[in-house]
């Protein structure tokens, strides 16, 4: 009946969603720009009475070399897409309430500060703080950015009251550089640090109808809930509530919760030790909803104030998870609204709840990044699959229905999509891991193709060429020139109590499970499940088992560097900027370590743990041919490559500068001429290293003269074997 | 015979140098500002004709908060000194030949470049090169400083020739930023890197007698004889020669000898592969003079283009050591001056070697910094003691007299010296350290005092509170402050056969001698003379065993963390700005630690070597109080650091600041304000942890609080008891 109730969703928006029509004439391949050029959506906010909305994307503009945020109206009824604003930085675009204006914070050259968009376009300032403090991977940034330039920052956050007649901010302020002696702990950050650090405060301000701006208090550089735009603010009975973080005796933060009262000005802490979350999913009695269980399906349950519990029954998806959907609640409190994750072919969708039942809204393609109108009757939301491009719907919640209203890449639509097949594989451990085959466009079946697997932990899921998910890996490329491409998840942590308990371990830090359970189920696992995919299409006949690669970045890496050093049937790979599980960053991260591998590796106990899966200590269990692409020169990466070298496994490591000598570029890549050269640097080690192929016109030509020194003077290679546990 | 020599030349400068009259009335004790200002003798030149001298000192200026160079001229007959010149920087200082006047290296505002110095102390540009390249430890510098504020550099070195007609220099250009992929090597350079470096590039130019520039060169930013100012210049039949860094097929760098032909302005190569060490002591037979053999007295040896030996005698000193005045010869090629380096109290002086005959010159004080007319007939020396402030003293090389010409350190002859002793201690193992007690001033017999060991290696000798000996250790305060005070130098590493072979596998990364007979005969054994002198004192009721502490930096810190980890007997240490022999600096120094330790942490085989002797391994066998101050957070330190604490030993890690945000303090401490304050934690430090005093207006009163925390944490206190061989 529940799996009823979601088919059903999923049917009706198949209709809406239908793929564009395939025929070949006026339809193209997959480009480099194309991969570069996907926008990245940010925000997206419905009017108040529904019949338009805004949203913005991030776009990289090769001209420039930046990547630009476009802000654009979308007129619901017509579909009419206009562009209102191109800007460095546009984030936290929200109605205004009671006004037919939006507001945004935005980089136009001042730093960002919050703006008021009238709908016709204009542009005029709410707030404007001159007093910046850098979010950046720069020297001097008060804290790192994810995947950004150095972006000077007045506003940092804000809310509107219900009525939008007060107006809560956060705005930052530098510290001047105070030469100063630094002791213990303030020297000890140092060693993980490549650039020195900025400080900054901040000051939270309230608004009155008045225009007149009330302080209501100046927080430190180390409250991270302020510092991070993550106080979530309240506006009950006359007062505004918002999170701050305190630091505890033992040195640890907690949440505390203040309230300032409207009429008066006083300011009073309502919990001294708030519980909270990142994401909070309010459900309609009041609790707090969640998914429980394991498997392929989960109970929606809501934990009532008073610890009960209410069960909406079982469903193919988890609510909860940070890339879905955050929670709404109707202006009545009666319906709910959480997005949730598809375990099977991750997609995202949206249940709603209301009375003792829920449903879904969502099907074939994912709805990301929804806004509603305050009784949740009305909504808007960004539709995606591995396939399509992502396009605005607009949702009926009553009916559960969506409609088309108008694409946000028309040019992406005018590719011919490539096949995409969702898959679970299941492992000899008998671990299921989901994921995505791109099939070679023109696939001949009986012939052999080289293949790749690209992995980034569990962001494989039907969202459109995410670059979280591929990052520089060109997938859609790589299929074009035909590989089997196989995007793959690592195995879920919620498929059995005991897979999470080991993942909990991790996570947590704890000492719950051994450090060899720990590696066993996890990267150990990992490195199964990419084996066994691949061997099941070799035994298909549609691998070819001498031309199989792997990539993957940050927790892929991870994937990609342990699989390298206990497998030897990958050819080649390309690892991205991580050096997680090497014995460089112990002194950085010591109790993640502690549960991986059971203590430092200069502890005679722990070193076996470490000589069983740190990949730089491996260097003679490699075979492959290892890119490692850096956005930064990690001790931990540079340890890898030496030691790969050293035993002579051919080995690159190339490092992607910032846009100057005192900035660098981001885990996540901003700059677009590094992402078209990283981009390539994929394709041309791939195309040599599993293909034999050079192209002389590649940016990358210069480096096959040391490729083929370093393939020459290799001792070993791949025999094609399944890695076996390791002693 | 032989001794006899030496005696005489002694005897005959001690008449010269006694001491000044220690009359109480109208001398005074050391004070911390007396420590601060002591002045560094950079540069010394004496004019043609004999009659007058110029030098450079650099002292710390409070005012400003910078330490500043000073050119000041003598007159020889009179005495007379009179200041030229104050600038950032002063280098190089030399006549100009078949002129009166003088040419040096000067920072006054552009950069270092290279000018004129008229007797009147008129100043005029000779050389002004705008596009200069940062010598310092700054974001964006060419190559690191070893002791002062980042320095713009145009000329970077130059020479006359000896008719002074040409001048042979090298200028600097700072490439510009250019962001760029970096690959393998250029990326594993930042494992070690604090700053972001920038690149320059060297122009050798030719100037000839019509002033006219004839570029010789263009030298890459790897050539580091040349950018090190270390080419060294013969002006020979009609050429100029230099010497320039080329790199090997192997990625290794030789020297290679170029030559300009002055008349045609052609170039060729002298010789491809050129056999140069920094140091060049040419004797009278043309040949190379070294100091051969082990023990108390060494051969002076000339070895002949042909490769026999001249043998001068044996002597109590060794030639070639680099603190030591260079060599000098004369016009004639008859007579060689080379400096010397005593055993025994070590001290400076000059061997004059003739026709087959060596004698010295020099007696109870070090002559540093000598220069001499081109016959070698006479010269001016800096002569220093450990008691006497350093002075001019002009040199009658026939006769071998010294006479003193004029104090440069005026205040600091106002003070009473303090007693100062040579010793040569043998410890347990049989081996040889010297150095010297400073004993508190009005030292009563049968009285117990505390005590301090300073160490730096082998810098303890007969120089006047000398910084890079003491850093900011202020031995004579303690001295006054009621401190026994060893300044002790390790024991020296040509006192056998064996001893030097050990200390030839370090320095030369072989494997020579295994890593525990280099651990056991070098730091195992510094910590048994550092222990075995203070029993020797303790013995003599002159030692309170409850009171002693030791410090040293740099080559000093890796004693002093070694014996703080190995020995029972020091209650409390100040460990400079080293981290050499920590884990961590593996991958930046794997050859040495190789020699050191049998290979990496990792490496099963050799962790044992590290578990017995690396410090931050032995958090759990250390008792007393550490204070690890930094110029530099090196990560070595923070671990050495965070083992103590996580082991409950007190320890504080503090690190001064550079200029600015993108700088730092350098290894010999640049910043009077940091060495002050350097001072003052020194001094609050042991005066907490080894006599339980309390300074409530030490700018350090305010760390009393958090050291109180661990005094009382504490779990294990020192028991007085020696080092024991590690397993």
């Amino acid at each position: 009946m529940i799996r009823t109730i979601f088919l059903t969703g999923s049917a009706m928006l198949g209709v809406a969603l239908a793929l564009p029509s395939v025929a070949t004439e006026g339809q193209r391949a997959w480009t480099l720009d194309d991969q570069l050029t996907v926008p990245e959506i940010r925000t997206l906010a419905i009017a108040a009475d529904g019949m338009s909305a805004v949203y913005v994307v991030r776009i990289a503009d090769r001209a420039s070399d930046k990547t630009v945020a476009v802000l654009r109206h979308l007129d619901l009824a017509s579909g009419k897409t206009r562009e209102l604003l191109r800007a460095a930085w546009i984030e936290d675009l929200r109605r205004i309430p009671g006004t037919a204006d939006w507001s945004a914070r935005i980089e136009r050259g001042e730093g960002v500060q919050l703006y008021r968009i009238a709908a016709n376009g204009a542009v005029a300032p709410i707030v404007v703080h001159p007093a910046t403090a850098i979010y950046g991977d720069s020297e001097g940034a008060t804290y790192l950015a994810y995947g950004h330039a150095p972006l000077p920052t007045g506003v940092r956050s804000y809310s509107w009251s219900p009525d939008g007649r007060w107006l809560w901010y956060v705005v930052l302020d530098a510290e001047r550089y105070h030469r100063k002696i630094r002791y213990d702990a303030d020297v000890a950050s140092e060693r993980a640090q490549r650039r020195s650090p900025g400080r900054a405060t901040a000051l939270i301000f309230l608004r009155d109808p008045q225009g007149k701006d009330r302080l209501l208090a100046k927080r430190p550089h180390g409250d991270i809930s302020t510092f991070f735009g993550r106080s979530f603010v309240r506006w009950e009975k006359g007062e505004v509530q918002y999170d701050v973080m305190e630091v505890d005796v033992d040195g640890r933060q907690h949440t505390m919760t203040m309230a300032a009262s409207l009429p008066t000005g006083t300011s009073r802490i309502v919990e001294n030790r708030a519980k909270r979350g990142y994401w909070r999913l309010t459900g309609p009695r009041g609790g707090k909803l969640s998914s429980e269980g394991f498997g392929m399906t989960r109970d929606l349950i809501e934990t009532l104030p008073d610890g009960r519990k209410q069960n909406y029954g079982r469903f193919p998806f988890a609510v909860g998870d940070g890339r879905a959907v955050g929670g709404f609640i109707s202006a009545d409190g009666k319906r709910a609204i959480a997005g949730f994750r598809t375990v099977d072919n991750p997609r995202f969708g949206l249940a709603v709840i209301e009375g003792t039942a829920a449903r879904a809204i969502g099907g074939a393609a994912s709805l990301n990044h929804c806004d509603f109108t305050a009784a949740l009757d009305r909504g808007v939301c960004i539709a995606q699959s591995q396939a399509l491009a992502p396009a605005v719907v607009s949702i009926d919640v009553n009916r559960g229905s969506t409609r088309r209203i108008a694409s946000i890449a028309p040019a992406h639509e005018t590719i011919a999509p490539l096949r995409t097949e969702p898959r679970t594989w299941v492992n000899r451990n008998d671990s299921k891991a989901t994921g995505y085959i791109i099939w070679p466009r023109g696939y001949t079946k009986g012939k052999r193709y080289p293949a790749i697997v690209i992995t980034h932990g569990t962001d494989a899921d039907e969202r459109f060429a995410n670059q979280e998910n591929q990052w520089e890996y060109p997938a859609q490329i790589f299929a074009e020139r035909g590989y089997v491409v196989l995007l793959m998840n690592v195995p879920f942590s919620t498929q059995s109590a005991e897979s999470r308990a080991v993942y909990e371990t991790w996570v947590n830090e704890t000492k719950d499970r051994s450090p060899r359970q720990v590696q066993d189920r996890i990267w150990l696992n990992d490195t199964a499940s990419f084996e066994d995919a691949v061997s099941e299409l070799i035994g298909a006949g549609v691998v070819d088992p001498a031309r199989v690669g792997i990539a993957g970045y940050s927790r892929g890496s991870q994937s990609v560097n342990v699989t390298m050093t206990q497998s030897q049937m990958f050819r080649a790979a390309s690892s991205g900027d991580g050096g997680y599980l090497e014995p460089a960053f112990y002194p950085s991260l010591s109790a993640s370590y502690d549960s991986v591998y059971g203590g430092p590796p200069t502890d005679p106990a722990a070193l076996p743990n470490y000589l069983r899966m740190a990949p730089s200590l491996r260097g003679k269990e490699a075979c492959g041919a290892m890119l490692l692409q850096m956005a930064t020169p990690y001790s931990a990466s540079i340890d890898l490559y030496s030691a790969l070298r050293k035993a002579t496994i051919p080995a690159q490591i190339t490092l992607y500068p910032g846009e100057d000598a005192a900035s660098d570029e981001t885990h996540i890549f901003h700059i677009p001429s590094n992402r078209m050269k990283a981009m390539e640097e994929n394709i041309a080690w791939f195309d040599y290293w599993l293909l034999g192929k050079r192209n002389p016109s590649s940016p990358f030509a210069h480096r096959y003269g040391e490729w083929d020194k370093m393939r020459m003077s290799a001792t070993r290679t791949c025999d094609g074997s399944k890695s076996a546990p390791p002693g």
